[in-house]
């Protein structure tokens, strides 16, 4: 198709939906750090992994090799009921710029979990079914992963129970809905359901919990229940292997109507999933050597975990339970403001992202909150759609590579995840409307206490 | 394509967009009665209209012969944005029920506005533009038509006052939120911004509104200030019009995958601009003689203007402001019960709908509110989408259908129309999960007290 035939949303056939995920780790150089023990600091085996988690997610985890990795007729099945997503040439932002870039966005928000989310819940979810587990535990805090996985489990007849973030469960009582009308059993954490929500209730019985907190009370209740695992939606590897069907329907969609490869790429980044999945197959040619593409992770200013953290080995929790990783880190002990994109506030990031962003692959910037929501909301007004704050993060790096552009007169393609919608984060609009909401950016000496927290390895 | 390979989504290409709206009116053998002006009791010209309403519109409302009305290139723009929106084989709800029934459904809901209604909005506001108006009121109550608007007005760059009635504007903040968001003056009615508000604020301080209110308001501002119009988002002809869309898109889809004319088409029906949208062009070839097509109307058994309504002259509004229609009514001072599907709880009905059902095109049932939310659930769990509460009266009747194909054996072809999205309407929800929802009948007593406000015509 010519060029100037390009219509507004560069659609897919259902038929051309991948069937198999892009690991990237196959063409990554030099591979991340293994996961380390953390009673025996010693790398993880399978079998160290399988008391967690789904044997088959371990698998997948622990697989560096396998280039495409099948994707299940029975997923893809569910795959096809909200896949292909949009992908969106932004026409109305860049007239309103008046930019000479072309700016594409691929939207995950189309489903009812509003975010990029479902696209790994499902897959989990399919193989708990297959190993014949009956039910799953997880954690959520801003809420989008816990609806994903609501919808997941409610699809496959697999039963869950989420541990959510006390004061979000209070603060977001539609969150809490959403989950439980898809037939999720919500326990507020901390709960009495857990020895360690027990001991932290006796420490503190008005506490209203912590992301770390419902990860170890999640994890308690897996392994002591049969036939149970507990599943995670962000930062392992095979979440973003799931997530690389974002990047690969991108690439596709370009390929069928003509698009040069973009040659910027942004994604926000929280855990990394969402980025890790979007990039996954255009970095792979970039470390082939194929490519010039410029790829931007955008974190909050607030928990600027790549722009200002050490690579080091740390927790995945702040309970300290998890194997250890080597990424990108504030420190398991640093505590995040309350910026209000929950799913940007981990001190921690994916390690397939910190590898590829200490090997240069990956530029960093962190943004602040009101500039963020300035951006979301131009972008709402153009564009139509509202956008969760975490995906604003991305648009206000897209604007502004947009408007490098003008000053430079280049007309350089930009891509960007609009990785889900903002109807469940309006209180955070209330407060960018009202104008009370401010901007945080954390002290060295802040970030220092996080760093102290980091173990000696 | 051959029909085993009728794929999950039945897409349409963007240059498959309707180019021009269908005006099911040039088809009806028996147009609907003229409206009346209220004052003279005489058929109102266009020049009574043209006063409240933007000229154009006023010229849509009043054509009953022209078949197809272009769509203008401006607002097609606009329309390629959003649409074509996706008709869905619900395959998981038919295997769920185990029917050999085919059913699909239209889903409207995939814009920020979460409903159908963005496609009349998007239109008026064009016209509007196009006119030279700088600004225009409405009035919202459960917040789907208000939230539209304002982000058509926010692209076209017209400014837009909405009256929200004031206990809606506090029961649903998010709502009030989005809309502010996109650049709308809300403004919680009555208020004393206008005479007929401090009127009303006079004689009760502590009044939560209503929408007959709210109506008012709009309508005395609108025709108050300079360059200002009046737009309303159901009920009357144009909205309809605009609203074919809907009916168009599925017709062509179901056309380009050789799936035959649906033997049942369902929609719910609150003032009938979904539903019309839905049935215009299928039901212009019944009339013609050409199909066999059964159009079912749903509505809630709380307020049920078709099944127990009269078929006579009535206000649009509360406060017997408008012009009078020929519908089926419950008389303007029936005062609905609080039915969580707020947009389905008006008194009235479109001419349009009530004329096709006076003449026996339509059949129309009423469904209770637990029912509903029962099919909404499962809908949930199987379909992934979280229907709005106004969507899940259309779910519930085509279960019912379905069922009914298993029962006889029969393989049917049932199309309903998915208007838009539950996320708002959460509070519903959590009635139904915590099982404190209730259902309401009025009784023969209450209606007459509706009955007895109809006008002497």
């Amino acid at each position: 198709m010519a060029k100037n035939k390009i219509p507004a949303r560069l659609h897919l056939d259902e038929d051309e939906i991948p069937k198999a995920w892009y690991n990237v780790r196959a063409d990554m150089k030099e591979k991340h750090e293994p996961f380390l023990h953390p009673g025996t600091g010693k790398p993880c085996t399978a079998r160290d992994l399988e008391g967690v988690f789904c044997p088959s997610l371990v698998k997948q985890e622990l697989d560096q090799d396998t280039r495409l990795i099948p994707i299940p007729d029975g997923l893809l099945e569910f795959y096809r009921s909200m896949r292909p997503s949009p992908l969106i040439r932004a026409r109305f932002l860049e007239e309103y710029l008046g930019t000479p870039a072309e700016i594409y966005y691929k939207f995950e928000g189309n489903n009812t979990s509003g975010s990029h989310k479902l696209n790994s819940a499902a897959a989990q979810v399919y193989y708990a079914k297959q190993e014949g587990l009956t039910s799953l535990t997880t954690e959520t805090g801003a809420g989008q992963w816990g609806t994903a996985l609501a919808m997941a489990c409610a699809f496959y007849g697999v039963k869950l129970t989420v541990y959510m973030v006390k004061i979000s469960s209070e603060q977001k009582p539609y969150r809490k809905a959403v989950i439980e009308t898809y037939g999720a059993n919500l326990i507020p954490s901390p709960s009495d359901t857990t020895e360690i929500g027990k001991k932290i209730l006796a420490a503190d019985p008005n506490t209203g919990g912590s992301l770390g907190c419902a990860i170890s009370e999640a994890i308690e209740t897996a392994v002591k229940t049969d036939k149970c695992r507990y599943v995670l939606g962000s930062v392992l590897d095979h979440v973003i292997l799931h997530q690389s069907i974002i990047g690969q329907e991108c690439k596709a969609a370009f390929q069928k109507y003509g698009v040069a490869t973009p040659d910027i790429i942004i994604g926000c980044a929280g855990g990394g999933s969402n980025l890790g999945g979007l990039i996954s197959p255009f970095i792979g040619d970039k470390i082939k050597g194929n490519s010039a593409t410029r790829f931007i992770a955008v974190e909050p200013a607030s928990c600027p975990s790549m722009t200002r953290g050490r690579f080091a080995y740390d927790f995945g929790d702040t309970g300290r339970t998890t194997p250890l990783l080597k990424m990108y880190t504030l420190g398991s002990g640093f505590m995040p403001s309350a910026n209000h994109a929950g799913g940007l506030r981990y001190h921690g990031m994916s390690p397939i992202i910190s590898k590829l962003y200490r090997d240069g692959y990956i530029e960093a910037r962190a943004e602040e909150q009101t500039a963020v929501f300035d951006a979301a909301v131009k972008f709402a007004k153009v564009e139509g759609i509202l956008p969760a704050p975490e995906s604003a993060h991305a648009i206000k790096a897209a604007i502004d590579e947009a408007v490098e552009c003008k000053r430079t007169d280049e007309k350089k393609t930009i891509l960007f995840g609009l990785t889900g919608t903002g109807y469940f984060d309006l209180s955070a609009y209330i407060s960018y409307n009202n104008k009370t909401m401010t901007d945080y950016i954390p002290s060295d000496a802040e970030l220092q206490k996080g760093f102290d927290s980091l173990p000696n390895i």
